[in-house]
């Protein structure tokens, strides 16, 4: 029996919202691993936010993917033939493996994964890109000091659940904003955040302020737009704003308004800062080492949402991020 | 002959531009120095952008100067009479004394200036507020490193053309932004800056993109607004923002549209951070050693923009600020 490739490429580059047609899904031949590389057999692909940047053409931290090419995505699996020193038959792997059943790597950004400590599909949830986000922007760039008050928008999401986790951890108040009374009581009540505030019940500032009577100190960015704009109102002085993502604005066909309150960036003296994970790439085994410790000592809980239905659910399954219809970290079973 | 003070007080908080009836403008009874205090005279009052900000209520980095209360301001004057151990009179002095003839002051953020080294005007000139503000917001925040890219707006103004002068001493290549040919001409003929483009003239996005081939890696913010959503387009990775002011902002009514292009903040990981010249208090003997040396090295020109008029004219030459109708650093005679 002859394996067969199922691959996800890229058609034509998304105007608004993301469309089927935006991808071609076909079988292929499985591809052959040269000298120095492997065939991994993805069992997990990952649905992240930054993905539709990725698809957009024009100047980002990464080129965009090209039409025609196998969409980027990280995918976690098994190594199923190898001719790389450092990577054997029968590894359990993540990478950069794309959107497809069968991947062939060199090895680089790829990172064996042990499985008897935490399921293969959290390598690339909780353990994996979100968790090291979260680790980097709240520590490196957020610093947040106990006692501050940490905010984090998409709190529920993959990044955002973890955020306020390790705000606790290191002894500051936690603060979700999420949609939904569901997910914000999945914020207090499971995560253990002090408060969540729901942003589509309305009256957003005064929820918010009501949550932070003693202001804001750090909030983490998960989202832009109007969010960004009440929280500018509430941060005190020398606050720091990491920006992770701005996903109301991924979709967009035009850039949307910015935060009209840019002037408490000047009287509060605020740092504001975009990071991208890769930046850290030279530090992922210290977050692993503490993101593992944590989770270990039951201080982290992780949600994942794995969705069922194989590659040609995958832009279907795509489209959840920016329609808020996930409920922690996205991952696709193959 | 009785001495008379005459006092600018505020009669009211303004609604969007100033108006000369947001001041009483009257005479009053000098003051008298107590114990650890002196009476300086004032010679000459700066007029600064902050104090749109002073002049309004809310939330701020400094308390609002009050209803009735004399106007806030920097001046320069002379000691007429001391109880204080480090003022005497005769003294040349600078500090916040106030709009007003006649000022008393315990010391507490006064400074001897020596007038053999600059002319009075000059040390709450270049030498005062606007040259430190540069000299802190553009290296210690902007971090300009050699053969970099600065932009500055504002580039003919009090601090702009200070930025600009200071990138090129640490070997950076300095773009102004300014309105209008004759303040281009000034930066870039007298102050030695690379490059100015107007912003008057009509399609910025495309003259700051030639002006600065090789992006801009330092963006010293004086302005807001357009300007700022276009530079947010030609940022470089890792490029730093320090907030100086946001002068576009300061009499509108509501909150102004804020940069769209906030993206860029993200995927070019930028540092945006706001700063204010209060925060580098113990610092300004570092500056003033520093602008000195190089004032006097002929490596820095200043432009004062010295009004007459006296008191009397406060209200008329403050509004010049917000109107672009000054060409650099604004002075009143009094």
């Amino acid at each position: 029996m002859t394996a067969i490739n199922h691959v996800v490429r890229l058609a034509r580059r998304p105007v608004g919202e993301i469309q089927r047609d935006d991808f071609t899904i076909a079988d292929e031949a499985v591809p052959v691993p040269g000298d120095g590389e492997f065939l991994v057999k993805n069992r997990f692909v990952s649905l992240d936010p930054a993905m539709r940047g990725w698809m957009s053409a024009g100047k980002s931290y990464v080129p965009p993917v090209e039409i025609g090419a196998v969409m980027r995505a990280f995918a976690a699996g098994t190594v199923e033939t190898s001719n790389h020193p450092l990577f054997k038959v029968g590894d359990t792997v993540t990478g950069l493996f794309g959107a497809q059943q069968y991947a062939v790597s060199n090895g680089r950004g790829a990172m064996p994964v042990d499985i008897s400590k935490a399921p293969l599909e959290r390598w690339i949830g909780g353990l994996g890109m979100p968790g090291t986000t979260a680790y980097f922007g709240l520590l490196d760039i957020g610093k947040p000091k106990a006692g501050e008050t940490v905010v984090v928008s998409a709190a529920s999401g993959a990044v955002g659940s973890i955020v306020g986790q390790i705000a606790k951890i290191v002894g500051a108040r936690a603060v979700g904003i999420a949609g939904g009374p569901e997910k914000c009581r999945y914020v207090t009540e499971e995560l253990g955040f002090d408060a969540c505030v729901d942003y589509k019940a309305g009256n957003l500032a005064a929820a918010l302020g009501a949550a932070c009577p003693d202001g804001i100190d750090v909030y983490f960015e998960n989202v832009g737009g109007n969010i960004l704009d009440t929280v500018l109102t509430l941060m005190n002085p020398f606050g720091r704003i990491p920006v992770c993502g701005l996903i109301s604005a991924y979709n967009a066909t035009e850039p949307q308004p910015g935060p009209r309150n840019l002037r408490s960036v000047l009287v509060n003296r605020l740092t504001v800062r975009g990071f991208i994970i890769f930046d850290f790439a030279d530090r992922y085994e210290e977050a692993a080492t503490a993101l593992g410790m944590w989770a270990g000592e039951g201080r982290l809980k992780f949600r994942e949402d794995i969705r069922d239905g194989g590659l040609d659910a995958f832009p279907d399954v795509l489209k959840l991020l920016y329609t808020g219809g996930n409920n922690g970290k996205l991952v696709l079973r193959i």
